[in-house]
């Protein structure tokens, strides 16, 4: 790849609260050559999620962290320009978790599991959405949803960061289901989307005088499953209208991203889930990665049929990388944030 | 019932924080008729336990708080000395959570559920059993454990309040399904006749420097059921050493009982849950009532083949009830707290 070079963001210094610009550096390389069983893949997309502030820790959490000088972690999906593996073509599209904050990456197709490459059809979706609605984020959903949150007809859902790239697939999947989806956003414009898509109840938690008073009011007959993915007071507030029997899927906490790796002080719900027999079940999607393909097939038939849709925040540039997550974390996008690659 | 008097505990203040003496006041009254359907019991043993302290409130939780004048309520057992009711003979011994604290019960045997009147066969166990590791207590072990905690060989299961009526017995039924049991109490009495009745590892919190510490080396395998009877900081040192996958069954909240109605500000653990992929279960025996039969009869198989053991602390006198019920919340107990009435 003579006179082509690979930018890159490396982590430069781990972020004591919400992070900052100056978290990163973007450096300049020659592009990589790939070992044997190896593939160049040059990035069309690249996505920023919220798990990614985790990563930004010498701490691991469930996985290890970016150690600093490293290329910031994340997926994406782009082009294969070589290829030392023999089920790989030059032309093929390529998506992994592995790309990296970078122009070019090197991937590994064998390796198993989440860090490792999924071909994707160009003809089936643009190819952007093996980061959003038929990719990670869509599992997460699907999986979260239906096997731990376990909706009935009549079940009320309520679904935090409901417009996100998560949020607006777990409250189509809930009326899938029959049952009644209720966003909380962050602005009218995001719950419009919302109700657009088929939530029928829509709360501004910015606007709310009284969160808890108003979760009550949007949802008569309780709460059966909470698809949580902010923590904070979004959480409280749903936590006291709990149902009884109610399923609480911690997803995210996307809320306290400013407070990472401190203790995250509170009202705690014991006594409130006793007195519901709620549970509360933290959720990994990648427990569920050996269901890839069944949750993909169904996602790509509810969208050919109409039944989900979908919005992306699309930015322009590598160079946009870290405003975009940013952006995300503070919740100024609105739908999933993706960044396409010159 | 000529020239026979009842004395009855009545509540007369609600409690702020820890209940105090004062909050209820003795009150002598005749005796009362049994009525249509009704049997008139004497109670030969009471029961105290810690969902009382939820029934001194106005406000309800998952039952009906106990009025300001009324009976304080509880269970017990004792023998029939009337009855117009075609099913109970003058004899017979009956057991039911709706006796009160009071000598003399009228008692409805066709309330189904909870409320209702269960026959007690004197010749399977000493009667006063049926309140403990043959009743309520032993119930909520069982389905706490088996059902909710789901225990596997080779699990470790922390139990809080391990000498109590519950703890107790979760410690013996996790070791029957091949699981190791560590006790949490707050003396080494407790503890000794913990280890004694098969707990592997056992923890003094009231000597631990660092509890957190302390559950980490009880627990080198790290904690796959945490059975929760306390809440509070025993609480969170256990949730900081779950594996993964672990299951928290939110049983009782007996160390904050001095901070009823009163939002519980603390750590909250959400993030460590997606971490392990954990959940956390409310639980309430009484949903699990329809199958109480099954649980009797394995209880009492094991009793009889000496497989459980259980330790009981005996107060003499109606007049003690309140004492043994602040000895329970305040942890004084060693054992099932009972209060034989003469």
């Amino acid at each position: 790849m003579q006179n082509v070079v690979n930018r890159r963001w490396l982590l430069t210094r781990y972020p004591e609260g919400m992070p900052a610009p100056d978290n990163w550096v973007m450096d300049t390389q020659p592009v990589p050559d790939p070992g044997p069983g190896q593939i160049l893949v040059k990035a069309k997309w690249l996505s920023v999620d919220p798990y990614m502030r985790g990563r930004m820790s010498p701490a691991s959490n469930y996985a290890k962290g970016v150690g600093l000088g490293e290329v910031m972690q994340g997926g994406g999906v782009g082009e294969v320009v070589a290829s030392n593996h023999p089920a790989w073509r030059v032309g093929d599209t390529a998506e992994s978790m592995s790309f990296g904050w970078q122009e070019w990456s090197v991937l590994v197709p064998d390796i198993p599991g989440p860090s490792g490459v999924n071909r994707i059809d160009p003809a089936l979706a643009p190819i952007e959405s093996s980061l959003s609605w038929l990719g990670m984020p869509g599992l997460t959903a699907y999986f979260g949803l239906l096997e731990v949150g376990r909706p009935r007809p009549g079940d009320t859902v309520v679904v935090s960061a409901a417009s996100g790239a998560v949020g607006q697939l777990v409250g189509q999947i809930a009326k899938l289901a029959g049952s009644r989806a209720v966003a909380i956003a962050g602005s009218d414009d995001k719950l419009n989307w919302c109700r657009e898509i088929g939530f029928e109840g829509a709360i501004n938690y910015k606007k709310a005088v009284d969160l808890t008073a108003a979760v009550k009011e949007a949802c008569p007959a309780r709460v059966d499953i909470f698809f949580d993915n902010t923590a904070g007071p979004i959480h409280d507030a749903v936590m006291r209208n709990l149902n009884i029997g109610a399923r609480v899927v911690i997803c995210g906490r996307v809320a306290v991203a400013d407070q990472f790796g401190k203790p995250d002080i509170g009202e705690r719900f014991n006594g409130q889930l006793i007195v519901t027999r709620a549970t509360m079940h933290g959720f990994l999607v990648f427990d569920w990665w050996h269901r890839r393909n069944e949750a993909l097939q169904r996602l790509a038939n509810w969208h050919r049929a109409g039944q989900i849709r979908f919005k992306e925040d699309v930015l322009d540039g590598i160079e946009r990388m870290p405003e975009g997550f940013l952006r995300l974390l503070q919740g100024k996008n609105f739908g999933k944030q993706i960044i396409r690659i010159g």
